[in-house]
């Protein structure tokens, strides 16, 4: 039973878990920051391996019975865990970065996707057809293919780090969320995909299906972003309630995230843009306190929520049923996962190089080109696969109760092993391989480009608006380009600056945003309120 | 079905249900601001109001077949809704006033809840026992005098308020948490209660399992406070990370009411001391935005809570199953909801009053003693009946599959009558009453008696320790007595001294707390770390 179960039926063993659970979430975060000196641990290998060890100490206890404390849950996993976690990396994302790379991540999300997808179900179908461990058909082998080219954005946040390696963390996440999307549609265009009638129309309904998927959700995300921030500055003007801000911000986040599944849409591009549209107009209009909290409190939410995925994870790998079925054929069960993970390898490698080649050649500065040692970064990073992957196996393979045939068992244990090997070794090797391929002085100067409007870089939060009005200014020293010629030469820039002169003469006025909330007495800046 | 039921099941219905109540927690904020102007309106009573509605508009929608939304879960309740509503409680109470009224209101709470429920039961006996609509024992007759005599801490803070009239709030508000403890240990009894084994150790019994349950709650809380501010105060030293200091502080809280769950103890007292502890040592010992953050999130998500149960509440109240045995015998249903509410009435007031004069007695100066027209408010703002109730109620009379015998079905409805006619008839005229009885100048000599010490009273959150050192110089203007006969003349101010003797000397050392941390550089007035 899940841990949903366990709240609701109440008995005295559920109150035992979730004792247990807490109790283990606490020790991950203090044994996680005694760690934190360590420069190769990070917290969610933590949580993994105090997971693992959790799962092993219940199955000698239980004498070999049953792990089954808790079983990966589809539904806590995509509708109480994931929305905070992406929703906090939109909110404090480098708004600058993200946007100046935004053909590039949109490229890496859906061509991206698409190649791996390919290769992954190519792979599958040669391979699996030859080993006789299952009943596959295409359908399924389309499935796998896209269960293996989710990539995990909740892993991306814990191996890269923003101020790091801020353009190699707004490739490989945005990627991430832009692949969300793709996987939507792939797994809705594989539901209905009919082998008996392919015609050359599939491709454009595809194309089309994406394109409203990507923008219905998109634009989703912004008018809630939008309403929220229009209601705060309307409704609470002078007269400011920190706890109803709080409130009003997340729920509404929460309602957009809902909203998207609701309209089958992609609730993870919704609640991103969600993020990043409250951050640039919602959180300048509440007041002080209001500011500290969010941007706390929607990291430390999404904090707990990778750490109870990834404890969550560990301890439901070891789920005994699982393996039952598969102790009979080792072997194949080896074989099964190592030929996934080549594929996984393989797949990445055939959109990376190649898109990487793409995107360098429309850009002029040598300093704004994708050196290959990042593309090595891009392509190692992105290959770990976790929840996300786990959760659509569990749904592909365990939905209709055919979880004791034995090709699906095989199926969901490895998708295990590949999520712990994958998080344990690429994740552990990320940092020394950033380390390695990346010199130092030339991290510091990326640094150096940070966004400072948004939450993150928050760095003296309570100076006032004196700070404020001068970035302000320094931000308009950006030269601005006056012909057609120089929106050929310096698209991003120009693109940019016209975005700020809208922003400013239309949107902020109506929806607030930094500088354009009039100061007044007993007004945002004050920090009394309640 | 429940919201926990619907979140784990996913389909399309439910993903509509819980957009349906999101939306509806944020039209509650939003109309609850929009009505703070009025004074007697209040959050709670609009969010009953907007479910009511909801409940009517869904009823109509489904052609009067069903209401069923969502069904008061006792789980939803207890695990997720009350804690974080007790824990910012203690987190936010204001000490000095709280224990300087201990003895009252652990009077009040448990001798109190004894006498009500006393008066209730034997009440119900002889009205009930004549009516004949359901076939009730002894048992049953005890168990609606322990429904109906458990006060509502909830409501409480929705209609008194902590800064207007401190000492009503702290006796009305404690007198509810230690009804908890109370109630627990009543109906522990009652269930294992045999009518033919009477005898005169079963007060004896009584008392002492009372006294367990209530030390060892409190302890529970205050270990769990302490170890939190020991760990934060160790590990955290000159290296703190803002979203692990929340996520430990909320974990800990969370842990600790569990922890006393699973140890059969009242979790709503060890919460509430856990709160108390943790705004005196542990909330000194985290960094200046882990302050912020913490007073202003724990206070969200109890504001949240808050409205939720009331939404809920109110929701649930239309429920057709429930009224359709009702219909029969009207009559019967509003006679016994009428006796209920008498009872109510009368078994507040046979101990509000006699209890008053008692603690009047002891007191010496005029200042200190509660008027009349303060016992007045006290008995009234105690007479809602809420979430509690109904909890119990469903608890009692819908466990054993009993819902369709008449006489089950009548306490249910009675249950929600009496739930919906006292928060909106009590909670609508507290506001007016306490304007009527009190006049505004015994009030706000009242205010300037507040603790400055508590979370709550942080009215310049960021001027630093410089004001901080100022409070703990004025705090020592309290006179000393220094002998055995102060000690008996001014009782309180004697063992205020020996407490901040104690904690001066050997709590805050170790625990941390004002003016106990020390500040050094990159240290806890550091507001960069994130």
């Amino acid at each position: 039973m899940d841990i949903m179960e366990l709240a609701t039926t109440s008995d005295h063993s559920s109150i035992v878990s979730m004792n247990l659970f807490v109790a283990l979430l606490c020790g991950c975060i203090v044994i996680g920051h005694l760690l934190e000196e360590s420069r190769w641990i990070n917290e969610s290998i933590t949580a993994l391996i105090i997971g693992l060890c959790t799962g092993v100490v219940i199955l000698l206890l239980s004498k070999g019975k049953s792990s089954h404390l808790l079983v990966f849950s589809e539904d806590l996993f995509f509708i109480y865990l994931l929305p905070p976690i992406i929703f906090n990396a939109g909110f404090q994302v480098k708004k600058k970065q993200f946007f100046r790379n935004v053909i590039t991540i949109t490229l890496f999300g859906a061509v991206g996707t698409l190649v791996s997808w390919a290769v992954i179900s190519l792979g599958a179908t040669q391979f699996f057809s030859r080993m006789d461990f299952g009943d596959f058909d295409i359908g399924d082998y389309l499935a796998i293919g896209a269960i293996f080219s989710a990539t995990d954005s909740v892993c991306t946040l814990q191996v890269l780090h923003q101020d790091e390696t801020p353009l190699l963390y707004s490739l490989v996440f945005g990627e991430g969320v832009v692949n969300d999307a793709t996987s939507v549609v792939l797994f809705n265009a594989i539901q209905s995909f009919d082998v008996s009638k392919i015609d050359p129309t599939i491709a454009l309904h595809f194309i089309g299906n994406f394109l409203y998927l990507f923008f219905a959700s998109t634009a989703l995300g912004v008018i809630a972003g939008l309403l929220c921030a229009y209601i705060i500055k309307k409704l609470y003007f002078g007269r400011h309630s920190t706890d109803r801000e709080v409130a009003l911000m997340m729920l509404m986040a929460y309602l957009s995230y809902t909203l998207a599944e609701l309209f089958y849409l992609s609730g993870i591009l919704t609640v991103f843009f969600c993020g990043i549209v409250m951050s640039h107009y919602t959180w300048h209009n509440v007041t002080e306190s209001s500011r500290i909290t969010t941007k706390h409190a929607f990291a430390t939410l999404s904090f707990v929520a990778e750490i109870f995925i990834f404890l969550y994870v560990g301890m439901d790998a070891l789920d005994i049923e699982k393996w039952r079925f598969v102790s009979d054929s080792p072997g194949t069960s080896v074989a099964v996962s190592s030929i996934l993970l080549g594929l996984v390898l393989l797949g990445r490698a055939a959109f990376v190089f190649p898109l990487s080649f793409l995107s360098n050649l429309a850009k002029k500065s040598a300093n704004e080109k994708i050196t290959f040692n990042e593309q090595v970064i891009i392509w190692w990073a992105g290959l770990i696969r976790g929840a996300v992957s786990m959760a659509l196996a569990y749904n592909k393979f365990t939905s209709l109760g055919h979880t004791h045939l034995q090709g699906n068992a095989i199926m969901i244990t490895s998708t295990i092993t590949l999520v712990l090997f994958s998080t344990m070794v690429f994740g552990l090797l990320t940092k020394p391989l950033i380390s390695f391929l990346l010199p130092p002085l030339k991290r510091s100067t990326s640094v150096a480009s940070s966004d400072p409007n948004s939450p993150k870089s928050l760095s003296v939060p309570l100076l006032g608006h004196q700070q404020d009005s001068e970035i302000l200014l320094s931000g308009q020293d950006i030269p601005r380009p006056s012909s057609i010629r120089m929106l050929l030469t310096t698209p991003t820039h120009t693109v940019h600056c016209l975005w700020r002169k809208f922003d400013n003469t239309f949107m902020r006025p109506v929806f607030g945003g930094r500088g354009f909330v009039p100061v007044l007495p007993g007004s945002p800046t004050e920090r009394n309120q309640t």
